[in-house]
């Protein structure tokens, strides 16, 4: 069907990708300085690849415009040191190849796409899509499984057959559904170069342990040491120290429901806490979030310092 | 909190408002003929509005380029004589309001947004979200309720409070759910001029019956003439009549399931339908549909030409 | 597959049998004097037929000792006068038979099942088991499609099939969805006998007139007045009339809201207010509901007797 | 709320505690002898309890007689050997509690309950429920979560209350999600004698990394010395060996899938393949699954043979 171009060496071998949370300034404009410090921050902790435009970073919510100049700063600012992997994430075959060039142009490495949303899909139509972005875009194509934001899974015979074609390099699955991340693995076993991260911030370790070679948690953003630190002790075999480290960062991820459910969504309060930790933590200036999210009050701030506090981290003088 | 500056006088007091196809050409461009055809053919029948941007209308399969190109067309062509009104689908806020912006820009007549979808909302959310747009663009500005595609429902209460701030000006209810209709009419009774439009094609009647203001069906595309007698029965107290041309127009709508489940997805195969239908009929030239939607083969879109037969709707000579 | 037996005339012709709700005691026995006065109530108001065993009886809450007792008391009370369906709610097959077997035993005059829950279902399986149920009790069959309950829909074309093969003799539609209904009633519209009704307490005039031949309202209950006056307005084709009386048994129906959504679920809500109404109509003595639904306290019992004033329907001097 | 009976020695210290599937003889009557082989295969493994009346025993499909007899045959058969956890699977808290009484006079050691299905239920109803299971008969208790049955997700925090009260003793985990499995057991670290089963059969070794005491998996019928191995090499610590165990296992567990999903549902597939695989074993005499399940044919059998053959399981002589 296509022409397999990327060669059996992966773009990001494995480690540690964090998905960028997108600070911006309180009237919702980019915070370049923010930015350039995230990045560093995350360069700093040994992490392996940056994910510019997932989920965390409220690619949903950003107009191509700040999708744009968000990637232009962070391939800017990473200038080679680790690959930059761009998602490419809207409803259509032609929205999302329209995002992929643009995204090609300013230099990402690798592109991550889901699957169709919006108007209900097809199994057969899912295959046509990926196969279309990557004959469009000659570049490393990872598919995104989050069943949460697009309401159908992009299942494991799915992901096989279009990794057997080499339309699909890699999966990032948002999923929760470690079965079904064991299916993907089984069957892109003989796939030389596919590599499978795992999304989830608190079953990371269980995701390392059935083989998934790479980890992209939001709250890697707020602790990258601590996910480096738990990749580092799965690929050297001490899943005792994998295991302390996991549950030392579920605790933590707790922050995500500083906000009760009567004020705002839970995507609301977790992106919030992310960023209020950010700010609390001195890599970024402001916790503004996108429209229509709810902003977290003074209190809800506070918890998610105590959080923070709690799970070993230092606060920035202020 | 916002300051209503739609009078009580509706943009589109009633009737037939057909929610467009966007023909395309075969390699996928817009076929500006077809469209302005398809427009002429809409008007003739004597609808009272236009709906560019609508699910049937792919618009979550269109670049934002084809969304502008497609709206300009529909804007010349009208020319005044009824309301266009413009979708303006997307995931969130900031990307809402662009194409606000651009729609505005363009000459649209109102605005037809849903919730947001891709991350989890919320209904404080959700009010913020419609609240936004209707400051950051005056036009009227019409809630599209189609949990089908964004898994949220925009309940009545949402609808009704937002009517009441004269934030919402209408509604477009996608959603089939008739008691849920009664519940926002009951709302909405006293707010002068909101108008509540039903989106099916099989329950039209009902929708009337419920005291719905007018139309927005997928098939008006095929047989404006149809819906426009269906109104006008309603309007003239005649629900036999109604009733009556409601089955014919049940029966035609079987059209949507001439592909096979295990060939595509019930959208292509319902997209597909109708462009095949307006082929035949003689008022677009080509069936194409957007990527990754796969095309009817021969044998469906002929039984397309059986329903029509069957439907007594003449076909083009050819 | 199997012979039908019974014959072109249909066990209830039209019109209301409402689902009987189960009075309890204090202590959670069947109030038997209560149940004989509901009957009494409800064949007063003209209705024409009685369902024992439904949703709103709390089928899913009794044990088969009480089913048992409650069927009983209203096919002796009942005595003939009207036909008495009794639903056959349980998981499978088997389950079913037996309840079949012993509400056969009992002279019940029909049975009413719905689809196998718990285990994920099939439509071959499903088929099977309302086959298996006629050939082993032979009673007139009515399938009863609830979803919100079952999860599981009972699709038009099973029942179009079944209806054919003389294994179901009618539709009890709980689903709230007139689309399916009307694919219903077009599949059945040559099968002798079969009737469809509709369980909808809001949108019941619109089940009629898409064709239905009777209502099952839980409300029916509190006003089975209203019910059998919507019933005869549509019958004679005065739909405004039965506009209206629709109207206001919807306005009567928000009783079911009057217990708030952290206190206890919908349905404790509505079965509660369902019976305080009856209380309060001095129709039954007790309020109680089963294990393990919440009692409505003192304000909510209140807020229910302001719905019924407000509907105009008497309370009993106390 | 309630007195905790039952002491910090819990029934079932961990281990492997197969759900025993229910022999039928081709009428569909229990083939008691069938049982007490499959006991004996079971408890010749090493197995530490044994759970009749689960989701893989067809509880769903038994007649109360037909779950009688089968309890009285394990309770019998097993003789005290190890304990006998009885599932007491209906709709309400009245049914179960009558399953319970019933259970407990038979001689059942501890006793497993899902939250109400059918009606929708409530935190605070499923709350109440397992109290007054509890009350009712003074047996330990064990919670089932199994959202796929019944719809309803039993949540940790409900799970880790109930802990803290004494009335449940314990959790089977048929949900499949690690995540939520792990908010249960940081919440009842502290409750002494709590123990947590993973009901999975192929991410079961991932439920004892996290914490789980044991596993009760519906593949335990066909392999039990498997899971027996699984269990023992991670309570040795032995991870790498209980992978390699687990990944064998899985491959297995594709047993499941050898109908085709237009012949019959999953279940139905799921637990012919069981059914056969012990005929094939010689365990059991006949391959009988309830109605309305649709048996497998003879391919689908040869299938399943494969599968265990692959998977190194001997098949009888025959």
């Amino acid at each position: 069907m296509s022409t397999p171009t990327t060669a059996a060496r992966p773009l990001v071998d494995g480690g540690v990708v964090p998905p960028l949370c997108t600070p911006l300034t309180p009237d919702r404009e980019l915070d370049v300085e923010s930015l350039e410090r995230l990045v560093a921050h995350l360069l700093a902790a040994g992490v392996r690849g940056l994910f510019v435009g997932g989920s965390t970073g409220e690619t949903a919510y950003l107009t191509d415009e700040l999708r744009r100049r968000a990637l232009d700063v962070v391939v800017g600012t990473t200038a080679g040191q680790v690959p930059v992997l761009a998602g490419i994430v809207d409803m259509s075959t032609p929205r999302v190849v329209d995002h992929a060039r643009s995204a090609a142009a300013r230099g990402a490495d690798g592109l991550v796409a889901t699957v169709p949303f919006y108007s209900p899909t097809h199994p057969v139509e899912i295959r046509r899509h990926f196969r279309a972005i990557r004959t469009a875009v000659d570049l490393p194509l990872i598919g995104y499984d989050i069943p949460s934001a697009v309401h159908t899974k992009l299942d494991a015979a799915t992901v096989g057959e279009l990794a057997g074609e080499g339309v699909l390099d890699g999966l990032k699955d948002s999923s929760g559904d470690l079965d079904g991340l064991r299916a993907v693995l089984d069957l892109v076993a003989d796939v030389p170069g596919f590599r499978v991260f795992s999304g989830s911030e608190t079953v990371a370790d269980l995701g390392l342990r059935c083989g998934a070679a790479g980890l992209v948690p939001g709250l890697g953003n707020v602790d990258p040491d601590g996910y480096v630190r738990l990749h580092r002790a799965a690929a050297e075999g001490d899943w005792d120290a994998a295991l302390r480290e996991q549950q030392r960062l579920r605790a933590l991820f707790g922050l995500i429901g500083v906000a009760p459910a009567d004020r705002m969504g839970r995507y609301s309060s977790a992106i919030g806490a992310f960023k209020a930790a950010l700010v609390l933590r001195g890599v970024i200036r402001h916790g503004t979030t996108s429209l229509p999210m709810v902003p977290l009050d003074a209190a809800e701030i506070a918890a998610v310092g105590d959080h923070l506090s709690r799970a070993g981290l230092s606060l920035a003088e202020g």
